[in-house]
């Protein structure tokens, strides 16, 4: 398993483009990003459980009703939700597409990011829809850039390994970075691979994956509307085609998440006016499920961001997030750390605070990594979730995102 | 029903006084509060649901278990909480008061608020607890200011009101500002009357009140290890006893609730680095539990209370948070609406946006106390929820509490 360049086009019979067609002002920042398989692919997505759901995610679930498609087109800067006409225009998006591309318009997955509530117009769509298809080329890093939002990195990757004799690829693009909480599936991220899996356990694979994954990080605490993670697979590889459980599925398991957890660190560490990366790191715990409740629930208190942000050893907020996760937890058992790059330091045992030095415990946590490591000493449960700390550029950011 | 004033001290029989003895540094800020009732009085409590529980609370519990108090004593400045010795040490505080004051240990409710997990030095308290106990009279401001931590605000109340034609008073103290959230007892109130009323019916009343009250407000999302609401009743008014439901507690109620309501709005404008107060009303949902769900999230939303404090129109973030707070609702039926002394302004109606100068809700929302309005058009239920905006102040303040 080997890192590689070349994001969601490292795959054989994967394009990309990315162009500014208008639907932001500041025409410096690409808005429309598309990404076209050769082949017909196996197709699978997990969404947002929000109540209130943008209207691409409405149109792509019925799409992929089928376990296929061909393309993925999204906007940024409008979300398209909350909108009378959403589904119509998110329709009329595809078929644009499709009448571009020759192809059926039920085979594009759609999405869009951005405010909601405002109405989106079709007309810079449709005009850039050319352009769009005429860059198609080795174009990820476009991609990935018309899909960023409040996002200040670009985030794309892509992961080399075999499967029955034959090398295979798997790429991705992805966007955060504000509106991230945990039971979901958070954020826009797009995947493609040439491995051949049938759709059945594709989506088995993605559904599994993102409950150790993409539903582990937390921004802010609020679930967002028009989150999906897609993935096709267009079989290019030449694999024997996965259709059951195995040696094959695992290692596609496991390719899946070695992109998927880069995915998920690079996100939290890239949190709206994030300076830091938190990890949370639960063992001991009696199952997997309070070890999650846990980390989940340390992750998200704006009073243990609030402390990292100041490199603050304040582990009583960390003791009583736990308190209050809903996991059952033996408070007399917890131990409690701090690790970084320039070390580790214990700052409490058995539920009560041991000396340690303050000067230390700043040095460790000025770092830009942070792992937060919890012990409780009851059981075999494990969890690993990942945010980042709270500043006053994460107000500032939010205070006025829409002028 | 008519707000007085006297604090904790309006009503009969009690005194309060408060000094600084040393826990914090700062000799200007006072932090040993001490209220005291001339008779035993019925007691009831509710403490916080975070499993970490202060060491003060578990003694509490203990000490109002047969219905009766005295006395309430409660320092700032360090939480006694996740330290080894922490019930010794609060059970020593009511050993030196009751010592002090000629009255059992047992009949001393205790509280503490502050850092979590540094050992509590009893020396200081012991110090002062000849002055504390000398300083009592009509004092409940002195109370107040040293059950104050982050608090910029004294916040104490009474109220006046009639029960079998004898005048009945009912006053408090409050201390917030942040680790504040619902689904608990949160922060620390203490309250007095001179009204007579059982232990039994006293603890229904507060109980049934905090649902309404303060477990329906949230400054952080964080569910402190310390909480709790107390309450003392004398007798001195000299009404009949309550000791049923009837007139008489419906009366008793509506003051309890004309104090908890006020404390509810004074705390949440008063949260961590708050510039503005934010109440979300909903109305017309499924039922009463749906609309509080709604109500909580969406002054819980770390989103809308940021753009609140930019004083940005972006209703998309109510829906978005109506729509991932686990209530039932049509979103297709909402209503949302602005409202502020500076007047009304309906943002969103059928779930949609709706045309509005934005010139116009900015001037609504750069006033100082607004009013989230969301109308469901689903059924009866109701709920209020109290919270504030999201500033650079609250990162300010606990990126660096400790210090």
């Amino acid at each position: 398993m080997e890192f590689i360049n070349g994001g969601v086009c490292a795959p054989k019979g994967f394009f990309a483009s990315g162009v500014h067609c208008g639907i932001r002002k500041n025409q410096s920042k690409k808005d429309l990003a598309l990404i076209v398989s050769r082949q017909k692919a196996s197709a699978a997505a997990v969404y947002t459980t929000n109540l209130v759901k943008g209207a691409p995610l409405l149109v792509t679930r019925k799409h992929i009703a089928d376990g296929y498609a061909k393309a993925i087109i999204c906007n940024s800067g409008n979300a398209n939700t909350c909108n009378s006409n959403g589904v119509e225009i998110a329709e009329q998006v595809c078929k644009l597409l499709g009448n571009q591309l020759e192809i059926p318009a039920e085979d594009v997955i759609v999405a869009s990011t951005g405010v909601i509530g405002q109405p989106l117009d079709i007309t810079p769509i449709k005009n850039a829809m050319p352009a769009l298809c005429e860059g198609l080329g080795n174009n990820s890093t476009d991609a990935a850039c018309a899909i960023m939002t409040t996002d200040t990195v670009i985030k794309e990757l892509a992961v080399k390994f075999e499967i029955d004799g034959k090398e295979c690829h798997l790429g991705g693009i992805a966007k955060g970075s504000g509106m991230i909480h945990p039971n979901m599936a958070t954020m826009l991220i797009f995947l493609t691979t040439d491995a051949a899996i049938t759709p059945k356990m594709l989506q088995k694979a993605l559904s599994e994956d993102v409950t150790d994954s993409f539903n582990m990080i937390s921004i802010d605490g609020d679930t967002s509307t028009n989150d999906m993670v897609a993935i096709l697979a267009n079989g290019m590889a030449g694999n024997k085609e996965i259709t059951a459980e195995g040696k094959d599925f695992e290692t596609f398991k496991t390719a899946l998440s070695f992109i998927t957890i880069k995915f998920c660190k690079m996100l939290a560490a890239d949190g709206e006016g994030a300076t830091k990366l938190i990890e949370c790191s639960v063992r001991g715990a009696a199952d997997n499920e309070n070890a999650k409740k846990i980390a989940k629930a340390v992750i998200s208190s704006s009073l243990v961001k609030s402390a990292m942000f100041g490199a603050d050893a304040n582990w009583g907020r960390v003791l009583c997030a736990m308190g209050y996760s809903g996991a059952k937890v033996n408070i007399n058992k917890v131990q409690v750390s701090f690790i970084s790059p320039k070390g580790s330091v214990t700052v409490c045992k058995d539920g009560m605070g041991v000396g340690f030095s303050e000067e230390r415990a700043k040095e460790i946590l000025l770092e830009k990594e942070i792992i937060i490591d919890i012990s409780l000493n009851e059981g075999e449960g494990r969890a690993t979730a990942w945010g980042c700390d709270l500043t006053y550029d994460y107000v500032k950011i939010n205070g006025d995102y829409r002028t």
